[in-house]
């Protein structure tokens, strides 16, 4: 028999009913602990880091220790961190890190199917279907018309590749402007969207959602807009004024939309949007595919294994900017677990 | 006043009921005149030339002169030309050209798109968003998924590159083995699809309706394929048993299908293929977009106006393969009008 360490295990809190597949080997070198919601304001002190498997919560502000308690790593199952970013946990000394990784080319896919669909009227097709309808009807081509992206981010970089390669034109705008970007080329400054967005055929949202994109896409946005344009939002809910998009579908500034997140999730029964004109309803799942929940435990796993031996973690968030800068992705700030603290 | 010209102006039939815009520079040089399909046995033997605009005419080959009579050339406004391959027609000296070229780009955008919507079950979603329903499901990547296409003429070929382009590995089947083709690299022997087939998530038909290709998708065909492949159909019709299909969707070995072909079209109201399980049934519209009459009218105007000149004639299908091949997309084979004949 070998003699128990002496060093603590860390103790690592996940959020969810039941503990994930794919943790077998964080289990092994940790004191892993699955809490539902209800439980989390009593176990948050304790724990080293924390698990954010149950990605959709809004009980992390309620149950984070004051004080500057709290764990010192929280890692979480999903791409955006916005419902991470509230004062206390923002202004700590606790790493956050995402999952960016696992979501980008599911997510493009979906767009550049959205892009196809809305051209191509699919869901008029599906409709007419229905009805045992023929009805021939002519469509568009996608080919050499033009997209605007929102988001920088591994996302918006994705759906930039895609819709290029379907042979759109295709712009990409970001925080600050940069030129010679070796995977997209000119990345635009936000300063430069209303510009854009203008002559735009496709507008993608796939931005974080920050102070700065919270109600971008507003009356004002829509009125910018080429007549006959269409919007499709992979980014978050609250970046979107919904009432004004319900306007321009109505009035037909806009000839389309695709959502896949809402202001509020799940999309209330009694909300406008279901019947919208031309307005797809997706339930939040461009980025769930059959190995999503693998992938994205193994991406706990080998930062879990990265922050026990204390190295860099990957997808740290900069949490002044809310999201994990292109730079930053890969492992670039060390940090170490504090064993037997 | 210039003197009449003293030879005779081809007369140029058009098979349409009204004259198509964009003929001008062919009137200009022409007796061109509009006919319907009931008068078309009357005014053909007349003709030096037809202009087959509704092309999914059937009344051509009951028409058609006998005694080795008829116009000398023969275009069809579409890609496929199995409805001309009539035996007075195909054994005749008469030429018949294609529209190739305004097809192959939209059909690829279709399939690319039907692609995605089956992977992500965009069906599924425009379903419950009519019920009001909120349900996330996990579906799947298309990246790295495995698609067989059938049909070595430019709308395969452009089925290839635009799937190759979504991150698929894409194999092309067509008549005889080409190796070091340079825009798709090996073109793979007919001889060798039934063994691709048995491994490809996608089966793509873009193939022409010949002697050798009808019925070709029969039950034997959808047993070779793997379980939980998808179908998508943009050759035509007669290449599919679709009881046969519709068989392989109800007991799953299928996971799905779109078709935008059918063996009688319109699809008859009554047809089990209307509600068959994951079918897609699109109004053969795939390849036609808001500027496809324009450019249908541009490809005639520019034969046109090479026959006239006694240049050689793009698109010119091979009679005995019952499709243009590749090599002889762009012009070759020397023919001339005989004006004044």
């Amino acid at each position: 028999m070998t003699k128990p360490r002496s060093r603590r295990v860390p103790r690592v809190l996940v959020l969810a009913d039941r503990r994930p597949d794919g943790l077998d080997e964080v289990a092994a070198h940790a004191d892993l602990v699955c809490v539902p919601e209800a439980r989390l304001a009593a176990e948050l002190p304790a724990a080293d880091a924390l698990l954010v498997w149950e990605f959709g919560t809004e009980a992390l502000p309620a149950a984070w220790p004051g004080g500057g308690g709290g764990p010192r790593w929280v890692h979480t199952a999903s791409a955006g961190v916005d419902r991470l970013m509230f004062p206390a946990l923002r202004d700590s000394d606790t790493l956050v890190t995402n999952s960016r990784g696992v979501f980008e080319q599911p997510i493009a896919e979906w767009v550049a199917g959205q892009v196809i669909a809305l051209a191509k009227d699919f869901a008029g097709t599906y409709e007419r279907q229905r009805g045992r309808v023929w009805q021939h009807r002519v469509t568009e081509r996608v080919a050499d018309t033009y997209a605007v992206v929102l988001g920088g981010g591994p996302i918006g970089r994705a759906v930039v590749r895609t819709l290029r390669a379907l042979g759109l034109r295709v712009d990409l705008v970001g925080r600050s402007r940069r030129d010679g970007d070796p995977e997209v080329g000119t990345v635009h400054a936000f300063g430069e969207f209303g510009e854009l967005l203008a002559r735009a055929d496709w507008v993608v949202c796939a931005a974080p959602l920050t102070a700065e994109t919270e109600d971008l896409f507003d009356a004002a946005a829509f009125a910018r807009m080429k007549r006959g344009a269409r919007f499709v939002n992979v980014g978050r809910g609250p970046m979107v004024v919904e009432k004004d998009l319900l306007a321009a579908l109505e009035h037909g500034r806009l000839a389309g939309a695709a959502l896949d997140v809402f202001r509020q999730e799940p999309l209330p029964a009694d909300s406008p949007l279901w019947d919208a004109p031309n307005l797809l309803v997706s339930p939040h799942m461009s980025a769930d595919t059959v190995s999503w929940l693998d992938d994205l435990a193994a991406v706990f796993a080998d930062n879990f294994a990265r922050w026990r031996t204390g190295r860099p973690l990957r997808n740290v968030v900069d949490k002044k900017l809310g999201y994990v800068p292109v730079a930053a992705a890969e492992p670039s700030a060390p940090t170490a677990p504090e064993e037997g603290a």
